[in-house]
């Protein structure tokens, strides 16, 4: 089970030999009426065939004269013009009557009776007349060749005379999904089954790129049956994505099939995700083999395919809309390889210009994360990661303004905090929510980096019982912190229907027949299981399971939801989303937890007035387990 | 004929205006297949209906294994596995078989035999073994309301079990074109006709911003007809466009409809251009009147129609990409008006960051400055103009890095330069050539001030009768400049179709019974004809029409095509353009004009290879009236 070789070729040498296999390669073209030319690429320049105006005309509505006979008007010398003779009325864009050569403005003008204007003041030749060519000139060239027409362009045309425009056809894409594990997007899906969802992803982006794209049905893992669809693919089309045949497993055919039908370009990239691609020239044209794992199908299709369909199209691609970012962690990452680490971005308060970047789940296949993502950190492949202080380059996904207006609460999970997040939403402010969840204690490490606007946490000070406050005293020593309660909620047992193990307290869980699953470090859910274990005198050794982190309640749930553990401890909430019993073992308090001084941003501020709002605070309730009289509430702390 | 009433609100106010009155105007919801959902808005909130993997999944292609039976692996101690028992072959996404935990994957197993493994490395429980919900967990918020859809989301939604998804519908906007001289887009028109294309221009715009757009046909300037068509386009739309009929003319009859049919809420803003728009509210729907200038109609679409436009789809439109950038030259503006000014933007060699702004031709109709703009330059209300070195905001029409890439020439008109401008398009390299043509002085003088990177002039020095050497000398003292040639080419008299006039010489010029046109002050061209009329004598007083001036080549040809002038001096080349005849005067020396440092710069050493280019120099020659043998020879001035 020897792995197939991978070139790894830097980023950069993959790119230019693909550029320079398939520089002059062009869609077609085709001649469209201009009116159905925006977003369209021009094949041929476009020259101007009139000028417009292409007659001397009226700038203004009013009156046109011979300037002349306006040279002694003045106030105390009004001269008096007779219409049809020395004066005719003109409004804009109507063509200067030969032998005039002024207009006056409506708004200076008397009209004194049927038959004479008055004047009060004297006008030069040539005011208010458009020269000739004014807004187009004949023979200009008004578009260059490869410029994608925008709306105004359409203006310009359709005004210099042109109604039809030459731009290069959409260039036809087929993309063939193949894999026996994989079906189209259903509701339900039987175990083992995966969504097949890379090509509607890989479609949206390439028609956004401009590209005519059909997707052939899934094909299982037959390789004579992958090589029939490709066949019929490359010669129907202009370029074509195989999904998921681009790794070095078991069933991966594609690379013998671009082997045999024409010649592979290159097999592997130093880039994680995405390193598995593969490029080939069949048939004179670009066949592109993506991995499976959507992230790495996503960002290789922006890498290499978007350049493909641009160039098609003679165009370069635009560069993505790139800036330095800094880091306040440490993140690690391999020499030899470029990393692309999803992360959110947050101004800081004092240098709104330098954003900086929290990294987001890793993984290839988080989709979450993605959508989640504010921008994407580039790691050179020179750097074995970074470190706290350090700049890299970050490709954004959404505009800096929009960053910049964003709130981050970096903490612990809570169902209500989506619902918070919608609402904010719903209201059209002119800010979003955005949330990571990593756990209570993660939360508050990246408040104090500065990394997050709030934090999240539900922490039980052992000795105490109280929640929070003694963590905030540890971690923001000589600060002034605020506490905002978000709410009351019930922590429990996510328990099988039925409770078949029958489970009825923290000493039930010491059965070495019942596969527990634990929360990740950090986790206040975890401090909580800790406390309760140690109360009850029980080792963490004697819980079987102790060690299997989950790292939202939703999952902890899902995974006794499935039947991969007898029992978690979560939140009530989540028991009712995935349908598991619950057993009520504690209630524990859930504050959002900012810099005072943020108390007086307007986005806290009206933070706080949605969670003391009754409609929000019903709307949380319902969702199981919830006390809401508390939220909103204040407390602030000199620390 | 007085004028009417505007309001003449400042542009913030009207702006609030417009949104406290349709805050909470929405276009109705549809439920729409994922496939199809890129680009559109949700309506609703989207939680995931499950979590993905819903199972615990390979996430490499290997063997599942438990982590136990390989504790003791070593390179020294391999450990070997029986297949089927305990190691089972997965591939990436495949589920791990009940009772196993951990995957080894394909590169670190070693196939034995047909019935065993051997593995060389001891693995941990839950290496290589995906969560459940690693990638999306069921009831987690996916998508709030309101969001914009990208390719990426789609991939989410479909892994996360949803197919279908609650949109808002596109909303319908009805575009109702007036004006009695207003045509449809046609190649040929008669005089005092105007092409109707802002409707065109208008509705691009809003089929980008999300809009289902109708254009009714042309209704002329009659208010029944007007009332007619707009009381059915308010019932059959969202938003209804009435276009140039928000000016206060002899036929401006919108006001008065919209008067009667609902209530205005505004008629003027304190912007230029732009500022006789009008909004109103008809049967609890907006309303706008745009003016009939293009630039004036695109801008208020712009800033007023995109806000309504995303506000129904339950949207904040995306803030303008907006720049402070700097200016270099005094640049007047009215004082309680905000300004809008087309204008290039060039990057300064020692600041890569601060961009400065070089205005382009003003006047709200004149497109082919719109096509040429790479932002619009702001000036506020408060201001009287800019002064050199002050900063404004501007508005990126494209990205900042495309606008770095540029080459900007400021110079005189030669047709020789659009076809080296689309020379370097066709060739996608990474730069554009820009141009803006006011004339060989006012070239020099923006090169000096750091508005250009290429001057471009042909500047006869009437004592010496060399070209543009005296004039550098006296711009660019104690400076290292370059002289790179275009071209040398015929200058002469463009004449009506068989020189009715019988002109043979300047001095035929003097006849009192003949128009000329000339060029604007700072022209090469114009700088030739004085030294031609100083040569013979003549005074610029017996030349009728010698201060009506004309800024292009073309247009002064034009002029005399169209019949408005019996001559004017320029180029061969604009002759043949319009179709008028020419008889040829001198001939002349056009060079491009840079610091000597430049030359180093690589999109220079491009330009000058292409004017070195044969089929380039054939290109240029069968323009007519040009010699190329010297183009792209430098010469290099220390000054």
């Amino acid at each position: 089970m020897a792995k197939r070789y991978l070139d790894k070729l830097p980023l950069q040498v993959a790119l230019d030999q693909l550029h320079e296999e398939f520089k002059n390669f062009r869609a077609e073209t085709e001649i469209i009426a201009v009116d159905e030319a925006a977003g369209r690429i021009t094949a041929q320049a476009v020259k101007a065939n009139r000028s417009a105006p292409d007659f001397y005309a009226s700038a203004m509505d009013g009156i046109a004269v011979r300037a002349k006979e306006t040279a002694d008007a003045s106030s105390r010398n009004p001269v008096l013009l007779k219409k049809g003779v020395q004066a005719v009325a003109v409004d804009t864009g109507n063509p200067i009557p030969e032998g005039f050569n002024a207009v006056i403005k409506i708004e200076e003008v008397n009209e004194v009776d049927e038959d004479y204007y008055k004047i009060e003041k004297s006008v030069a030749v040539w005011n208010h007349v458009r020269s000739i060519g004014e807004s187009v000139v004949k023979g200009n060239l008004i578009l260059t060749v490869g410029h994608k027409i925008r709306d105004f362009d359409l203006g310009a045309l359709l005004e210099a005379g042109i109604t039809e425009v030459e731009v290069y056809k959409k260039p036809v894409v087929t993309i063939i999904p193949t894999g026996d594990e994989l079906v189209k997007p259903v509701k339900e899906l039987q175990k083992g089954e995966l969504v097949e969802f890379n090509s509607t992803m890989v479609k949206s982006a390439l028609r956004k790129w401009g590209a005519e794209v059909k997707i052939t049905d899934i094909i299982v893992d037959n390789k004579k049956l992958i090589k029939k669809e490709f066949k019929k693919a490359i010669k129907e089309s202009q370029l074509v994505i195989i999904l998921s045949g681009s790794s070095a497993g078991r069933k991966d055919f594609t690379r013998d099939i671009l082997k045999s039908e024409g010649r592979i370009l290159f097999h592997g990239v130093n880039i994680m995700p995405g390193k598995p691609i593969l490029a080939a020239k069949v048939a004179n044209k670009p066949v592109i083999a993506l991995p499976g794992y959507p992230i790495s199908a996503l960002l290789d299709n922006y890498l290499f395919v978007r350049e493909l369909v641009y160039l098609m199209q003679g165009q370069k691609a635009a560069e993505f809309d790139q800036q330095q970012v800094e880091v306040k962690r440490k993140i690690n990452s391999d020499i030899g390889l470029e990393e692309f680490l999803r992360v959110n971005l947050i101004a800081k308060n004092d240098d709104q210009e330098l954003l900086t970047a929290v990294p987001l789940k890793r993984g290839s296949s988080a989709m979450e994360s993605m959508v989640k993502a504010d921008a994407i950190l580039r790691i050179s492949e020179n750097k074995e990661g970074l470190a706290p202080g350090d700049k890299a380059p970050a490709i954004l996904l959404k505009s800096k303004a929009e960053i910049k207006k964003d709130l981050l609460l970096i903490g612990s999970h809570d169902l209500s905090l989506d619902l918070i997040r919608n609402e904010i939403a719903k209201r059209g402010l002119d800010f979003r929510l955005k949330l990571q969840t990593v756990g209570s204690m993660a939360g508050l490490t990246a408040l104090r980096r500065g990394e997050s606007h709030l934090a999240g946490a539900h922490l039980l000070d052992i000795e105490s019982g109280e929640y929070n406050i003694s963590y905030l005293k540890r971690f923001f020593k000589n600060k002034k912190m605020a506490l905002i309660n978000l709410v009351e909620r019930e922590q429990g047992f996510y328990l099988k229907k039925g409770n078949p193990k029958n489970i009825k307290s923290i000493a039930d869980l010491k059965n070495n027949d019942l596969n527990f699953v634990n929360r990740q470090r950090g986790a206040g859910t975890r401090v909580l299981l800790d406390y309760l274990l140690k109360k009850e005198g029980i080792d963490s050794s004697q819980i079987n399971g102790y060690n299997k982190e989950e790292f939202t309640h939703i999952a902890a749930a899902a995974a006794v939801g499935r039947g991969s553990a007898d029992a978690a401890l979560g939140i009530r909430a989540a028991a009712a989303v995935i349908g598991v019993d619950f057993l009520t073992v504690a209630e524990e308090r859930y504050d959002l937890i900012v810099e005072a001084a943020m108390l007086e941003d307007h986005r806290i501020k009206y933070l706080i007035k949605i969670l003391r709002d009754k409609k929000v605070r019903e709307e949380i309730k319902n969702l199981g387990g919830y006390r809401t009289t508390d939220s909103g509430s204040l407390k602030i702390l000199d620390l």
